[in-house]
């Protein structure tokens, strides 16, 4: 095993261009339009991913991903990445390298470099991301407002597919699989849709429950869903079967899934929606409206139904 | 033992006015004056801290004052602190808050607001600390120059003396104590250092021994040090007696003292030292000069000695 300062060094030359300006104490960051928008996210093993379910290389994409989803969420442009990796003693330089080589993929992959970060030894794999993006638009989860439509970006429910197939000793469908290693910030729907009006964005990190709730909370409204329309990723069919449960429920009560929750005013119609379709090369489905009041209504076949969020706590 | 957001809740109660727009996806920071400068650091329990030497709160301002002392290494005034904590299953959240009271305080002492965070579940405790500032001159560690003087910030050695005496099953010294659990991050010296036209700065994380390596290959320059003229805290000389060593030879091999290392123009006189002492009340030695040429050399005594680095992956 190297030592902290070799390690560096094998890191910074394996990312290359993708990497800039790292080996000093702090990154220094060229200022952009805007405000600056920043977040931070780590990802355990054993509590986020685990060594046997993705390859390094793909905890390092699936982790800096999972932060840029932060920015995807509040429309901002992202400027820089920095990695703070722990390394278990036994690990090789070479599982230190294929992880930030996933970590710098993710990074170039919406135009940031990563640029800084920190080594340390401890006694599990983690690696927390930092990221920084410039807003000209930020849009919190606080300013939806009664009369908005909910919509959801892509499909939901295929990472927690992977998971369960993982948690019964399966392997996973590849499209699933693909979903929980893999998983795409939605930058540009983000920037696109803060253009198009939207008055709340998150992500969902927490399940479709979890984070409507959220933003019921935050925004001081109430959020009422129709499960039936949320758009099922296929790949989820499967578990939910074995679950017992609807697909819809199975989506809905996932998490991690990285597409965007958003509300959009009553003039964002059916042909605003396609125009952000073409351009976007993505789906975007409404699911729902916000209303006066507090809290999170959800319907399925004509039934209230209760979601639960999605909670790494518990 | 609460869910996520509960304790997301309990710990902006507990920070109250330290902490500035938490529960978002992202902090939205201010634009300050200058470039922006950012770090992340992490303090893993076992290979940085442990909670039988210091308690929560002091790992975590621990935690945040090195982050933070990257910041003054830059010349830098700090804006905001992010911090992903990773908890232990069986912790309480009285252990989880009282942590998070430190990073706050660490960053009050500073004039800077947690602005965000993440709480995940892991195998023991860790902390990663992001720190944002804004430089009107960032000072890297690259731009030494043949004919400068190299000089430290405070005394050496006393964050070492107290490793030693918690390794041996001991109590340290209640000063050493203190700078281990207390460090106070330089930012006052550092802004003071930069009008004063500082060509490089550093802090000492790695003990002196690896900063002036750092520093000589970053600045491609030579650095000579005199370590008769390094100061020694006073906490040092028990633990360097036990070790059969000179207290400088002590202080110069042990790391995260936190203080400053600079170069300054030879322009850079006494009166000069002798002003930054009576407006930062904090100590200003020169202990060596730069040279043409590359590499660290160092003497003790009218003899040559070879420094050690401190690496926590050795």
């Amino acid at each position: 095993m190297s030592g902290e300062f070799e390690r560096i060094a094998r890191i910074a030359a394996s990312l290359g261009p993708r990497a800039r300006g790292l080996g000093d104490d702090c990154a220094i960051i060229p200022t952009g339009k805007g405000r600056l928008v920043v977040s931070t996210d780590a990802s355990i093993e054993g509590t986020h991913f685990r060594l046997d379910w993705i390859d390094h290389r793909e905890a390092g994409w699936r982790a800096a991903a999972s932060a840029l989803s932060d920015l995807a969420a509040e429309a901002a442009t992202p400027a820089g990445v920095l990695a703070a990796v722990v390394v278990p003693a036994a690990a090789g330089d070479e599982e230190v390298v294929a992880l930030m080589d996933g970590v710098g993929d993710a990074a170039a992959a919406v135009g940031a470099h990563v640029v800084g970060g920190d080594l340390s030894q401890g006694p599990s794999w983690a690696v927390t991301v930092t990221v920084l993006g410039w807003a000209q638009r930020p849009v919190t989860r606080a300013g939806a407002r009664p009369g908005d439509g909910v919509w959801v970006t892509g499909t939901l429910g295929a990472s927690r597919a992977a998971l369960e197939a993982w948690k019964r000793g399966d392997q996973p469908d590849p499209a699933a699989r693909a979903a929980f290693a893999h998983p795409v910030p939605r930058i540009g729907a983000g920037l696109r849709l803060a253009d198009a009006g939207a008055t709340a964005l998150l992500d969902i990190s927490d399940g479709l429950g979890g984070d409507a709730q959220h933003l019921a909370d935050s925004s001081h409204v109430a959020i009422v869903l129709d499960l039936d329309a949320v758009p099922v990723s296929p790949a989820c069919h499967e578990e939910a079967r074995r679950l017992r449960i609807s697909p819809q429920r199975f989506a809905a009560d996932g998490g991690e899934d990285y597409e965007l929750l958003v509300a959009l005013p009553p003039s964002f119609d059916g042909n605003a929606a396609r125009a952000f379709r073409r351009e976007c090369r993505l789906a975007l489905t409404r699911i729902g409206s916000v209303g006066t009041g507090s809290g999170l209504r959800a319907s399925l076949a004509g039934r209230e139904v209760r979601l639960s969020g999605y909670d790494h706590f518990r």
